[in-house]
């Protein structure tokens, strides 16, 4: 088996009876408006309100091409065209001939084309206008009848910029006659986990004779499994075994990322190796089960249902999930990469997270991202690309969905790190209108249980009990997200946002120098999000009067950052910890967002694009450790001679016992330290929070517009946490 | 095709390697239990305590034989066996080879016999002993490990008495060695229901040619479609064809019950016919919509996901159902047939019902029941048998579980009046603990979506925003269900019960003279239910402590039964109509329960066994009426000089609209009638209410215990109300 790369051309023609006028170089895999806006020389499209420029491109068919030259073929050898993904609906052309017409940009296909192509023949790959319902009445709705994920319509984070053409690898391959088509990996665990019984189904690409020879490494790279399997005119290989004691999967600081490699050869009857496949998997068992006290819940009668359970359980340890909501680290989803993914990843784990929710308004993750979420101890909540729309019920769309969710649930299901499938965004809200009696989701849930039945399946997040938001650090109402979370009960909070700009050094990359400070409305601050992003609220994301009314005008764009982004960062603060003293009944904490697709002036997430961490994702760092000491302020803002309360607590997300031990507590102001109060804490459980006193301090004066609450554990420097408040004076002077 | 009928015998051994040693006729269908009480000449079960004598016959293995006399059989033709239904895990053998070995009551087999069978060889059903998963908290428990209707361990209404043996037809058969083994009968109506495209699926015995003539005949029996289809070595055939203004199906009192025929006739190469088939069918589309106002309710963030659609559309017009549920009619289901089935259908219609649903606690009901539902109207929410456990997830059960349900979807999908399937009965409440994540729901979803996607699917009963209870007319606290339901705010009521005595003369016919009056707990009135039925309440059913608080304590039977009957009537009246007044955010009204598989002493139900309503069956027909005037109380309880109140309403669910027109309020007093209040309402839409004033009245002294308020609409009989409330003078006389 070999592989030859091909050379492509793009061009466009908004009359697929024309062939375009032109071409150009293109990048494969990539985007064809890149490669436009590239042979152009467009400036580029993430500085100011360059993005728009990219609108004129929509609704053409683009062109690609490429010349074949036609490898040399061994005996028996057989040429494959393999097209791993396009977006999204296109034709495969050769020499002008259709070979396939697809829509969906998650079903890989792949032709033998031994006997069709002679060198010099041209493959073609015309790729239809992006997906258009009609329904204009908002970018998203375009989307409602297609598989299309539907943020690059626009989003309060996403540009109106929506990519075309072949976004993962299209290639040339030899293969020989006899070769593997499928290798599925399904395997039960035992009770008790001492035992895993492995089950391989294999596809052959003809029915033959000759053997099968597998073997399972084991994270050391012993081979724990090996077996030869002789074939008799067979194209259906089904395979069991079981292997004692697996060494198993843990997420992120619950133990080991144990990764097996399972090998498998494939013999002709005369003994020669004809293919080789390998695949990497891992052994956990996920469950989500239900949260404690939930069962408890029980209201008076007439009485309704019981939450639903949204405790992830892996290897039968219950385990709080912290982490954040993921959306497409690009535009381009054709340029990403490994190298796009893995510092992403990589800073997560980092961030103490264990988990990552794939939300379903982007794409699904090329193979790498899961790779490294395996490796990393990352649990994906991966959902199917839908989001925010009343999805049409057409046998068309239907069709479509179920193609692409059958490939994405064989693609990644032996990933260990998958642990939730979810229908996707919000489809159960008044902005989406869809219903359990939907059959799309209907469709999902029977193709998971189908495919992938052990792995749990959720409809849509939010489900009953799970809460979305608030994105803003203080609503119109004046109502602080400190004060929302504590008045909060959810099972899980599966998205929670706080807003902040981005740091001053790198708004100056995109924003033009004239339009820097003051920020305004129109122009590139609200093309970048920072004005105008969030339906109805006009000062979203940058959420200037919120700064004011904590700080005062800012006088300068260092002033409105720092200050800007001590709101994100303490808010934030505020959001995961409170979620997480309200476990057990809590189990989930996922802010939203982690990171983004582009450079946004003022955003919810942690992470300015492509990989620049937000002074909020250190917070959130130090929020999300295992073991920490956090305090319970109802407030953010206090005055001058107001008595100050927080209260204690040792959080312990870890599945170790803290021994008894004092945290002390001290409150900074200006340059003064000053002793609150001490508290000597009991031994605590693995997985299990205590709650100590309140402090309370009557605020003295001083000058200076913060003040900090320290707690210190002595000798304990990792469990140590530091809290900024906002402090106002009895009698402020009239600023001039 | 003929049928032969088999005599029976059977006999039991507690040993299965051990003949029985005795064998005694038996029915088929019908119970092993009843064949062997009734040759024993045991008492009739049903009364006093007899049925405890039946536990003695517990965990034995029943043998059913049947020795055969071979038809002639004419060139080409074959036997078979045929069994329809055996309860609950069996082996068919014959001349003691075992043919089948079988788990579920619900899946039929058949068997070509021919080359094995010679005349009088012996044909034998073993059946095992019933399911016993070895829990014994509760009886339901021994059946969590199994598709055995769990209510037959003990329910609240029904005794432990657990039926085993052949329930439906076990028959011989001739067949022509071509014949129809499937048909399948699926419909899509176009979106303004002007058309439908038909699709039958089609499954011979073997390949063959010849031709296959079908034919659809309309309600009025005129052919509207008519094709020959010929065969060309062919074993599965699939038809479409468009039939156009299909007469729709509607629910009683919505429309006509409109049903077709189809007829199939299969013809050999020679043009003989082979095979007839022929199936009722019907065109009606249905969805669960969104009930109104539903999308409207978006509480503040964070917020969880908004309630599921609970609202029953037939033909794009929305329905408010309004019905009963429904339980086993008999305790040995063989013995039903269409004449139990008839009359309580019958006077499901009579009461206003339109909906039926068939509670996941007992059987699946036979296909008369369902024949009678499209006849008359009575749309089906049909439960999967499983209620109120936890059920395993092993391999076992949920393969059981998927032939079970397969089989019962496919026998029953093409009965227009199935509108819901669901998967069983309060799995998603803390005595159940099972969740959405369960295997058994995803599965039941699954083929639920895959055999029958167009009708809709609910996991359990309640779901989120579902109300089920109270079932009591006084609670512990002392609150009436007047102001339970009335502070409830549900988007549909499944099970909402009120109890009452059984009339005294029918009580006389299975309670011993000797313990009529008073009764007690202990002996036939709690063995009947009256007493420690439900979990926790030892005055359930009878509640003879609530029937004292309004009318004091009873001197004989006939007193207790007469205010115990009214205070069932009221409560349900006033349950049932305020459920409609919450309409349309309602959508929903279904007691429990409607009818009951023995006599019960006391009970929730309408209806006593076998076909005897009670007076609350009068009461509920007239609270269900489409049309009426509804007094809103907010209780039933009132003391002399107190100021009366009640809002006046009209309820219309009908497609109809109401003319202007007045209400007229009195209230009776002991002998005297006085006017309180007029209404003139305006026109009401079609399934629309309209609400009036309130009327104050302050109520004289008089000499009664109860007092009367009448709505009389002049002309219009028919829409007329009467309630009865209970009377308290405010010095009461000390009773002597």
């Amino acid at each position: 088996m070999q592989r030859y790369k091909l050379g492509w051309t793009v061009g466009y023609t908004r009359d697929p009876s024309e062939p375009p006028e032109r071409f150009v170089a293109a990048s494969v895999p990539g985007a064809a408006q890149l490669d436009w806006a590239n042979a152009e020389g467009w400036p580029d499209y993430w500085r100011g309100e360059n993005c728009m420029q990219f609108e004129s491109m929509e609704s053409v068919y683009w062109v690609y091409e490429s010349k074949i030259s036609k490898p040399e073929l061994a005996d028996g050898q057989r040429l494959y065209f393999v097209c791993e993904g396009v977006d999204y609906q296109f034709l495969i052309r050769l020499n002008k001939k259709t070979l396939h017409g697809q829509e969906g940009m998650f079903t890989p296909c792949s032709f033998d084309i031994t006997d069709d192509v002679t060198d010099g023949d041209t493959l073609q790959i015309v790729v239809f206008p992006h997906p258009d319902s009609g329904d204009y009445s908002n970018g998203r709705c375009e989307a409602k009848e297609s598989v299309k994920p539907p943020c690059s319509y626009g989003w309060d984070w996403h540009p109106r910029l929506i990519p075309s053409g072949i976004w993962k690898n299209a290639f040339l391959e030899t293969r020989s006659a006899q070769h593997i088509v499928d290798l599925q990996f399904d395997y039960m665990l035992e009770e008790n986990l001492s035992q895993a019984r492995i089950d391989l189904a294999i596809e052959l690409s003809e029915t033959m004779s000759g053997s099968l020879e597998w073997s399972l490494s084991d994270p050391n790279g012993d081979v724990v499994d090996a077996h030869s399997v002789s074939l008799e005119s067979q194209q259906i290989v089904d395979i069991t075994s079981d292997i004692f004691d697996p060494m198993l999967w843990w997420p992120n600081q619950q133990g080991e990322q144990n990764l097996y490699t399972l090998a498998l050869s494939l013999h002709g009857a005369d003994g020669m190796v004809q293919d080789r496949k390998s695949k990497r998997v891992g052994f956990r068992r996920v469950q989500l089960v239900m949260n404690e006290g939930a069962w408890d819940e029980r209201t008076s009668l007439p009485t309704s249902r019981n939450v639903p359970p949204m405790t992830i359980e892996i290897n039968g340890r219950r385990i709080f999930s912290k982490g954040s909501n993921w959306v497409p680290p690009e535009v381009f989803p054709g340029v990403i990469g490994e190298d796009t993914y893995r510092p992403l990843i990589e800073k997560a784990r980092q961030a103490n997270f264990n988990m990552l929710r794939c939300w379903g308004g982007g794409i699904v993750n090329k193979d790498s991202f899961f790779n490294l979420c395996d490796e990393l101890g990352i649990m994906v909540w991966q959902e199917f690309p839908l989001a925010c729309n009343q999805y049409v019920e057409t046998p068309e769309y239907l069709d479509t969905l179920n193609s692409e969710s059958r490939s994405i649930i064989l693609r990644l299901k032996s990933h260990p790190s998958i642990v939730i499938w979810c229908g996707g965004n919000e489809l159960f809200n008044s902005w989406s209108r869809m219903t359990d009696q939907h059959k799309a989701l209907r469709l999902l849930n029977k193709n998971c249980y189908e495919l992938d039945p052990d792995t749990p399946f959720l409809p849509t997040s939010p489900v009953m009990g799970v809460g979305h938001g608030d994105y803003l650090f203080r609503d119109a109402d004046g109502v602080e997200c400190f004060e929302k979370f504590q008045k909060a009960r959810f099972s899980a909070y599966t998205e929670f946002g706080c807003p902040g700009p981005a740091s001053v050094d790198y708004l100056e990359r995109f924003i033009p120098d004239d339009e820097l400070f003051p920020p305004k409305l129109g122009g590139s601050w609200e093309t970048h999000h920072a004005f105008n992003a969030w339906d109805g609220h006009k000062s979203s994301w940058l959420c200037p009067e919120v700064i004011d009314h904590y700080f005062g005008k800012a006088e300068s764009i260092e002033e409105l950052v720092f200050y800007g982004q001590i709101l994100q960062s303490e808010g934030y603060k505020a959001m995961f910890e409170e979620a997480r003293r309200q476990k057990p009944y809590c189990s989930m904490a996922l802010n939203w967002c982690y990171n983004e697709p582009w450079p946004t002036a003022a955003n919810n997430s942690l992470i300015s694009w492509p990989c620049e961490p937000k002074p909020a994702y250190e917070a959130v760092k130090q929020s999300c450790r295992p073991i920490l000491a956090s305090a319970r302020a109802e407030k953010f803002s206090w005055t001058e001679e107001e008595w100050f309360e927080a209260e204690l607590w040792m959080l312990n997300d870890s599945p170790e016992v803290i021994k008894c031990d004092t945290v002390e507590a001290y409150l900074q102001f200006a340059d003064e330290e000053v002793f609150a109060l001490a508290w000597d804490f009991e031994a605590i459980e693995p997985n299990s929070n205590s709650r100590g006193p309140t402090l309370r301090y009557k605020l003295p004066t001083f000058d200076a517009q913060v003040f900090k609450l320290v707690l210190r554990i002595e000798g304990k420097q990792d469990w140590q946490s530091e809290y900024t408040f906002c402090y106002k004076p009895l009698n402020p002077l009239m600023s001039d």
